[in-house]
């Protein structure tokens, strides 16, 4: 029987997607599960983008131009980055399966196999997993939840630097911490980058979620910095459209974009349907994003301040995102993951968190936070949290 | 200036795209361009799955199961696979971004880095560059044109089978040539892979395009090669559907499916409007694949009888898919395609067609050859091919 790859065999699983099995099994035997595992938002997607959809008049979904529709291309640059302060050309943006292939085809421009990429832990685990399938060496710079995951001072991250370091990789804010970094912070990692020469890749696929009154300030905006910044971007989470699978890479960088379009071209063209509905999105009004705000706003206070009342837990305030990783006074967050599903019900329903243990490279680290996204409503979360609480007392591995 | 990967840079550009500056220059000037370079039909998609679209009732585009939605996935493996023959199950098949997604998994899930991989020349030059990009050697067997592209002798194939060969990739009919490969050929190919124990993944996105009356033969009824075979399948071509952007990876093989999983995973979903109208599509009725059939079997005849009429000139009666390879009486076809758009122009329009060149690996082979795609109507074909005809007699570089 022939075999597969060594790569294929030795791929890492999806560490967010593992206990699903076990959640499956809690459904087929009628248990509900409350699911704050996944970035997978309960919110509406804008009415503009369901009705650009429900009017579109093609008789025929062809093929749109490889790096995407002129006219959502265009859209986005004047519509979207332009009232936002990114100054940037048609040229300067290729449309991409949503945000995976965005960072897919970074990660492929800016490092051969074998070179590394710095990234600071707890991180997006597909990072690890693009990072794998390229070939690519991923180090990890430490952040503490003791100090909100905030971003360590510059030798943490020079000591890592080797000449195979080809790239730094920033999320902000971040996924899974919720951390929100300020634009010193993004100006001391502007500094690395082209001290070092390194590409600076920024995922701000969560932008439209920050939750403090400093305007955001994006890596295209580091000064002088413009031929080495490449800007990962999807509109799944900024406008409730995950499935619509729509991305773009961005960078002022040429020989970045000559490239990024001989991939874009490998794979033909971006969903042209997922196009229609983000070109209708493109007229969201600013009340949308307001109100999706406050509602993440109220849901995070719900989310944070439950969770530090829980004797032995703690979680920091996230100013980003919809995730905050929490300390648990657990052995193993994995095994009170899986214990919750497969042991531990109240009235026949159970939560499901996600452990932040595959989140980390440096050994041991993790092993007693959990990520949770507080992508429900609050009466909702209430019951699920509830359930948190009380499965903590009863977890047999509990740490007193 | 921090550099691109050398991966990236030397990234072969697509072939069949090269020329497009020069089209859009001469569209710049309002030079009419009949486009036969690529394989984008001007064919309606089916009602059924336009009006899927339309009237869904989706207040939210969220993220699909990794695999696709179920109901789509059940869906085609009892209307579509089962009627054809193909019996499969649920988990055997996973919803892929397109064929091109399904293909670029399958490659992965069965070559490592330094691998190799069988497939017969001409070839879709993305085989290619997915290839390139999986660091992956692609090892041509030549088929010639003067015998339709038939499978030669498999003295051909097992010279090039080496320890590192992994699998056999062949098209179904085949582009660039159309070529439909009879039950003895699969037969005898599949006979190759069991013996020397390689994978072989089929490319059947051109099944519904087959123009005699013998019954398609899939690569999934080869009996006993149920562990080696992989079929990639798409949804763009068959019902005209190409920015849909949802193909499948189809194997009998539980490793392979699992190792597809993971990589499904790792972009968390597939276009979900997509598979919205695939599901719609599922209701397509049997007219309408006959209706296009007899339409492309018309473009076929008329477009190869033309062709075999102009002095110099041979193309094989391709029995599938949409295309044709033609030898012209040309020092290099590149040249002639580029003055095509550059230099010459009847009542201001002008024909572009696909040098075959880059088809193939062997050097020198294809110079004097292009690839016609017969995707317009018989009357807009009657004047691309004239324009060719006449371009032909007053080209500079014609071989006499």
């Amino acid at each position: 029987m022939a075999t597969i790859s060594h790569k294929a065999e030795t791929m890492p699983a999806s560490a967010i997607r593992k206990l699903v099995p076990f959640a499956e099994t809690a459904k087929s035997e009628g248990i509900k599960v409350y699911h704050l595992n996944m970035g997978a938002p309960d919110i509406k997607s804008p009415q503009c983008a369901l009705d650009a959809v429900k009017t579109n008049t093609l008789d025929h979904v062809s093929y749109s131009h490889s790096a995407g529709l002129l006219e959502l291309r265009k859209g986005l640059v004047e519509k979207y980055y332009k009232p936002l302060g990114i100054e940037i050309s048609v040229p300067e943006l290729i449309l991409c399966v949503a945000g995976s292939e965005a960072l897919d085809i970074a990660l492929q421009i800016t490092c051969d196999d074998g070179d590394e990429l710095i990234v600071m832990e707890p991180y997006y685990t597909n990072y690890n997993t693009f990072c794998f399938m390229n070939g690519i060496t991923l180090k990890a710079v430490h952040t503490d939840i003791k100090t909100g995951f905030q971003v360590p001072p510059m030798e943490a991250f020079e000591t890592l630097i080797t000449p195979r370091t080809k790239a730094i990789l920033v999320s902000n804010p971040g996924n899974p911490t919720g951390t929100l970094y300020s634009k010193e912070d993004m100006l001391a990692l502007g500094e690395i980058a082209r001290k070092h020469d390194l590409f600076l890749i920024s995922d701000e696929v969560y932008r439209e979620f920050c939750y403090t009154d400093e305007p955001y300030f994006s890596a295209m905006n580091i000064a002088g910095l413009e031929q080495n910044v490449i800007l990962v971007d999807s509109v799944s989470k900024r406008y409730n459209l995950c499935g619509a699978r729509i991305g773009c890479i961005i960078s002022h960088n040429e020989a970045v974009m000559k490239a990024a379009l001989k991939y874009a071209q490998s794979r033909l063209c971006p969903p042209v349907l997922g196009q229609l509905a983000t070109i209708g999105a493109l007229d969201t009004p600013q009340s949308y994003f307001k109100d999706v705000r406050e509602e993440y706003i109220r849901r995070r206070d719900f989310t944070v301040d439950t969770l530090n009342r829980m004797p032995g837990v703690y979680s920091p305030l996230p100013m980003g995102a919809f995730y905050t990783v929490a300390e648990m006074p657990v052995d193993d967050a994995d095994n009170f993951a899986k214990w919750l599903l497969t042991d531990f019900r109240i009235d026949g329903e159970t939560t499901m968190v996600t452990p932040a243990m595959s989140f980390y490279s440096t050994p041991g680290c993790g092993v007693n936070q959990i990520r949770v996204a507080y992508i429900l409503e609050v009466p909702e979360l209430k019951k699920a949290m509830h359930i948190l609480a009380e499965g903590l007392k009863t977890y047999p591995g509990r740490i007193r």
